[in-house]
């Protein structure tokens, strides 16, 4: 599983007054702890408004970077912004573009940045109608984000698609239609990621870390292979690793043996 | 989830000593707990050799249905011990045998008793060859066995196809050897359950429970839909209640949102 850690995230309240107050370690322990517990990619948000988002930005990249090699994903609908975030991080790993999306203003200003500098992207099953609510809108706007990202120059493995998770809550159908995108977009294109912030699937239910554990479980028998999530969720991870054992992944289940000996797994 | 309670099996230790002893309070609660848990079968297996069976299977059939009316599925290897723990059975539900298979043995005189009474089967994927171990092995033998079923004139609802599940520890391929089948299972026939003894596959691995939750996760993905487990493993039982909510079977997720206000997610 490839974790995208998404605590360093300003619309979080804690995160948001710590951006504000310029608070570096509050934000640097939210980035080691994230390191240490498995994230491949250390999500950057600033989640602030307006143009103060290009100096807080830079301020978070520089403030993560220093205490992290893992790459970073600069995450900001403002595609100057996130120019800016690329050209502050330093690091010598592929950083992520969070995100792109069918949008037209995605598409004309933010993949040319990811494909210009071929970055690894998140691609978000979203176009100008908003999120999709109906069965194969997911899969049919991603497919074609796919392929304008190939046809960009971006390669299939940095592409990272976001089925767009939505609540259960609002519609008993969410979940099978998510299920079913990632289905279709890994028949569609084997080599790209499937990725999404799952935790979104709980939202307005009770008891939500345990439909979170089995949402990504359900979500990896469909090919899920990365995840916008909290990796400091010991019993979120401990499922991911007894998942990636049954499916083969985790050859030997020598990745399960190894995290039930260091008392990863709980129990 | 169509729960087949799998507690009362005589080669657990303290069961086999309890049918020894004819300790009736000991299976009766068993069964009491289990039927409470929300089993919708209670198995049956006296586990004990040779002719000392029927006696035991009798005991076993009279002692259990004084304390529940749920159906029984009568569990043995023997079709005259099964045959008897059916003319034992008085309750009204449509009783079980636990099984039927593609061994000669089995088709010749375990599902004649099925087809002639129209009880519920189980199917367990296996024929003289002994246990599959190959990919698509489990579906052929699946498919065929439920096509005898069918056509020995058994309802395909009152099929449920057990792939035979092994343990993931000796070989990398058994989950995803498993989970395909149960898809080309449901695909062959959409109509018939599918079932199975599910914690045989974290056999000789640590944190044995995780690992359940997680395949049970999976396989419903699949199109699982009944299992031969403990139904009072509450995180199990959780598990595979978030599970239904996700997968869109628990309309509104009143199922599960009554389950959280009745304390039964944890957490």
């Amino acid at each position: 599983m490839i974790i995208i850690g998404e605590l360093i995230n300003g619309t979080r309240k804690a995160v948001g007054a710590a951006v504000e107050a310029k608070d570096a370690d509050l934000i640097q322990d939210l980035a080691r702890k994230q390191d240490e517990a498995g994230a491949s990619f250390i999500d950057c948000n600033a989640g602030t408004p307006g143009d103060r988002e290009f100096g807080d930005m830079e301020w978070l990249v520089k403030t993560v970077q220093e205490v992290t090699e893992k790459p970073l994903a600069i995450d900001s609908p403002n595609p100057k912004v996130v120019e800016l975030g690329l050209e502050t991080y330093t690091g010598s790993a592929t950083p992520m573009i969070n995100s792109v999306s069918l949008e037209a203003d995605r598409i004309e200003n933010m993949l040319p940045l990811a494909a210009e500098r071929k970055t690894n992207v998140v691609a978000l099953a979203m176009d100008d109608n908003g999120v999709p609510s109906l069965p194969g809108q997911r899969e049919d706007i991603a497919n074609k984000l796919i392929d304008a990202c190939i046809e960009a120059g971006l390669p299939a493995g940095n592409i990272y698609v976001d089925p767009v998770v939505t609540t259960q809550s609002s519609d008993a159908n969410t979940g099978p239609m998510i299920l079913q995108a990632i289905a279709a977009i890994k028949s569609h294109n084997p080599e790209v990621h499937v990725t999404g912030g799952l935790s979104n699937i709980s939202y307005g239910l009770p008891n939500r870390k345990l439909l979170n554990r089995a949402f990504v479980t359900l979500a990896m028998a469909q090919g899920l292979d990365s995840g916008i999530i909290d990796p400091c969720d010991e019993q979120l991870i401990a499922t991911i690793t007894a998942a990636e054992a049954l499916l083969g992944i985790d050859e030997w289940c020598m990745g399960y043996i190894t995290a039930s000996r260091e008392g990863k797994l709980g129990e």
